[in-house]
């Protein structure tokens, strides 16, 4: 086996060039079979081993810098320098991310996982090289999914200009998450088409060098390919034409499907039902609330920016909503703006998305959606702590950029019944942007809550009325609100007041000043960041009026990979130790 | 006079063709004398009074929608669309916002005033027309500089997937704000040189239907060029060249420094000498301190998103710097992204922009900058109440953006002397992101404050010491502070503890707690926003301590054309009523 002897991209290159067509194949089966037991990136990863394999053959990392966009390519690259035995000991599987990160190789420039950022890193890079009178080359890997996002445009704009040697590799393997959708793709094609010589080409017209190679899964090929790209002086793009799911039939077949999976059978590719998400499933319950409003009426539009699974639009039910539902590819700016647009013209635009993207359009939902007070609805999934772990794609930084937008109401719905009732309020209200929260915990109250049938006004719902504590639990944390309040109480003796406060962008004052009257501590609980939090703007209303406030919450940081009990305990958040706190608080206050 | 007879687009419709380049010349006039009265946005302007014209003379408005990108070129569309008077007598000139404003006129679709948008706002517009079985035309009108940013691309690609009937019209006047940056820019060139012939064509390549107009200054020849267009059913672009400051030979002849001016003499062209800003000029500062430093060291680089006016870098100084000197068009996003790859590289940039565009970089400083730790400087301008007044360009909410950034070092200074040992200790440094609060409020303290060398960890400063109240007062409010600590005092016959705390993102724990001990309220002051804001922190932490808490600050809202000081009223903020609330509250807490 070669693969287990590559400790650096030096071992590739003394391989013999006819060595790296098998190294290509130990690379492929190696990344199946690590996959097919932890789960990954298995489509994208498969279609660029040979460019991998070609591009630490031909250029020398980390002297050489090599930046794989969204790092949903990097495995093979990871194996190839010094992170083999990752992919071949199943004892090791899960010690690599599936992300770029530099404190994990000095290979990794970048700790990425958010698409269209590579041309501009390496735009950086190759100029400060120039700067410092260093030759050594830059190259940007990026998808084609990668490309519809602005800031890649923005990229090779500024690249053209700027005139720096760089070499942008389009890895082209005509899809994204889901299929492609957008202008740039039918270029894409014909470019494919005509194997490069298409007089419309928008590289070219941006002022980009440009080649076209066909055989983007033959490893000798894109060797000679890169090795004429050496030292290139200009900037220049390669486009590639490779095989999404390249050497697994299932995943070649059915590229949306294998764009990430969990683990799956290696022979048959049935993949192995998870057992950890035993909840509501909100992607099923968006779509068919979604499909049949759909249907009634034909002003609902469904929005996503190439991740229609994360609410439940499988290619069959996006068949079934026709022009109704609209994939703008990876464009998280655009599907925003697109939806104050459709919003202002009378239509009912959803748009779903993760937080961890929607942070892409920021000033979209400020100047386009907000100042508008344009009525479009907003669904933000996987917002928690008990999200993504990965420290790319943290969710839980949603409350501090959608909860202090003007004039957007963010609602937190504690469980499925009141997500699907602020879903049908938000729809049918034409006053404001409603973004709702998305539950991801599954930690239902084992209370019967009262649900409002309008939010038209903030206001906080009492579910139990207690005396001296009082806590405040939003949205999916309401369970272990309720957990701790039952904690304090045993503990102490007396009923603790517990509310659902349901609004995360506007204060129920007149319920926080009688509140600070009646009790002597208020605690608040979130599933997110406390900076910027919502916490913080009840302990600022509560601040002149002499009540004591805890607020809890997760502190802002990038930690990797966490365990979701661990982070809150961390934090705090364990019921024992808030518990604790509550009553010491209470101690102080006499 | 014609224009004084416009009432609606009606009667642009009722002249005769032969009066339209008559209207043409008064409209022009009125916008050169208004503009010469109270300032704008005259060489846009001037530009695009025969396509305004030609528009409402083609089109229906507001049955039909046109949409302006960014509002630099909405005069003409205001004085034809019911509003002629503001800008024929001088008593109603500052009558109408220099922005598209929905409040204002049915003819204005969206506040709006960051550019890049009217693509996926009239494609919103456009869809819904479709899905509601409607037929009227959707036109959105965008600058050659807007087109650069990210979001213009993003709307490009998803109309040319979604197909719809949509009339895009470039107006190409070969300028940004500053001159323009990019290849797109080559393209654009290549096509006014070709007359729209070359093969090199980013719109076709993109699949859009495209027409070039070079008779971008002569209306009657723009009338038929639109009336062919009307009731396209296709995504079209109609690329016309114009003249930027076109009929004003100052203008047209330095478009840079007529892109946005206050008033001036119509005869000579030169500009009236603006009393109002005393204070230090910070341009200025920013640009005589880095040239220097950019000599000695090729290193640093200083970046812009096409404002390099806000830094100080005039053509003369952008010569100077030669090639460590960035314009990176309007791409804001690109911005920081390429600061952090240059950072990662080992270079020094330091990027000055607006915080109100700084908005459209947020998951950029996030992903790019701030998860990778990137020692880059941002100079952050214009953010604070007494900044731009406009509600699309409220400079004030950067506090609650960039505060709750992790591993991001926000600094406060109160004056120059501070900023620029600030900016000198962020350019040395190698450990962090480091944004500054660029001063706008001139408002130095009355007492000199000492300047730490280093801000290596966050620590509050105390001015004053005194007991029982404590002001905190952030950066370009530390003057107010120092008035309301004065007024405390001689109201209340004790001392009060003044504080500068320097630090927007870290809380001096330490510091806090003494001085929760040793004092029963503590007082906020920041130029910016409640919610999410600096202040809340400090409520956040000191909660549970049992010391009161009053923050001032601006609560969210989109206030339009205000009045800073009748803005600060409204929220409280006079001197005299904050020592009233204060010492209302040490009763209370007694």
């Amino acid at each position: 086996m070669y693969l287990s002897q590559i400790a650096s991209p030096n071992d590739v290159k003394a391989l013999d060039r006819r060595e790296l067509p098998v190294l290509c194949q130990e690379l492929r089966q190696a990344i199946l079979e690590s996959s097919a037991a932890v789960g990954g990136h298995v489509g994208p990863n498969l279609g660029v081993v040979e460019l991998s394999v070609a591009l630490h053959r031909v250029f020398s990392s980390p002297h050489d810098k090599i930046i794989f966009d969204v790092s949903h390519q990097s495995y093979a690259h990871k194996a190839l320098t010094g992170r083999a035995q990752a992919f071949i000991d199943p004892a090791r599987y899960l010690e690599v991310s599936g992300f770029s990160n530099p404190l994990e190789s000095e290979h990794d420039l970048f700790a990425m996982g958010h698409t269209s950022t590579s041309i501009g890193l390496a735009l950086g890079m190759a100029k400060a090289r120039d700067l410092a009178g260093d030759s050594h080359d830059v190259v940007a890997v990026i998808g084609d999914g990668s490309l519809s996002g602005g800031l890649a445009f923005e990229g090779l704009d500024n690249a053209a200009a700027c005139g720096c040697g760089l070499i942008i590799i389009v890895n082209d393997n005509d899809q994204s998450i889901a299929e492609n959708h957008g202008g740039l793709y039918r270029n894409l094609a014909e470019l494919r088409a005509t194997n490069g010589t298409a007089s419309n080409n928008l590289f070219v017209a941006m002022g980009l060098d440009y080649r076209y190679l066909e055989a983007g899964n033959d490893v000798l090929t894109l060797v000679d390919a890169l090795e004429e790209l050496r030292g290139c002086d200009h900037p220049v793009v390669l486009h590639i034409h490779t095989l999404k799911g390249m050497g697994f039939a299932p995943a070649e077949q059915d590229p949306e499907a294998w764009h990430h999976v969990g683990p799956f059978d290696l022979v048959t590719g049935e993949k192995r039902a998870c057992t950890a998400s035993a909840g509501p499933d909100y992607a099923e319950l968006t779509a068919t609330y979604l499909l049949p409003q759909m249907e009634r009426d034909r002003s609902v539009v469904a929005i996503t920016a190439a991740t229609p699974y994360i609410m439940g639009f499988t290619p069959e039910r996006r068949a079934l909503a026709g022009d109704q539902f609209i994939d703008v590819g990876i464009a998280e700016e655009h599907a925003v703006t697109l939806s104050a647009g459709l919003a202002a013209a009378g239509a009912k635009p959803v748009l779903g998305v993760y937080g961890t993207f929607l942070q892409r359009a920021y000033d979209e939902l400020w100047h386009d959606l907000c100042l508008n007070a344009s009525p479009a609805t907003i669904l933000v999934f996987g917002s928690s702590v008990f999200g993504t772990t990965d420290q790319t794609h943290l969710g839980y930084f949603d409350i501090s950029m959608l909860g202090n937008m003007p004039d957007l109401r963010y609602l937190a719905p504690v469980g499925p019944e009141d997500y699907l009732v602020m879903l049908d309020w938000s729809i049918s209200q034409k006053d404001r942007p409603v973004a709702i929260r998305v539950p991801v915990l599954n930690d239902p109250a084992s209370c019967k809550l009262p649900i409002a049938a309008s939010y038209d006004e903030p206001a906080y719902q009492t579910v139990r009325q207690g005396s001296d504590i009082a806590v405040l639990a939003l949205g999916d944390f309401f369970g272990m609100g309720e957990r701790l309040a039952d904690e304090i109480e045993r503990r102490a003796g007396f009923s603790v007041t517990l509310v659902n406060p349901r609004f995360v962008t506007e204060l129920d004052k007149p319920y926080l000043t009688d509140l600070a009257r009646s009790h002597r501590l208020v605690v608040t609980l979130e599933d997110g960041v406390l900076e910027g939090g919502w916490g913080e703007k009840v302990a600022r209303y509560l601040g002149p009026l002499g009540v004591r406030v805890r607020c809890h919450g997760v502190h802002i940081g990038f930690p990797d990979r966490y365990d979701p009990q661990e982070l809150l305990a961390e934090n705090g958040m364990t019921v024992d130790e808030m518990a604790a706190d509550a009553l010491e608080l209470l101690t102080l206050s006499d």
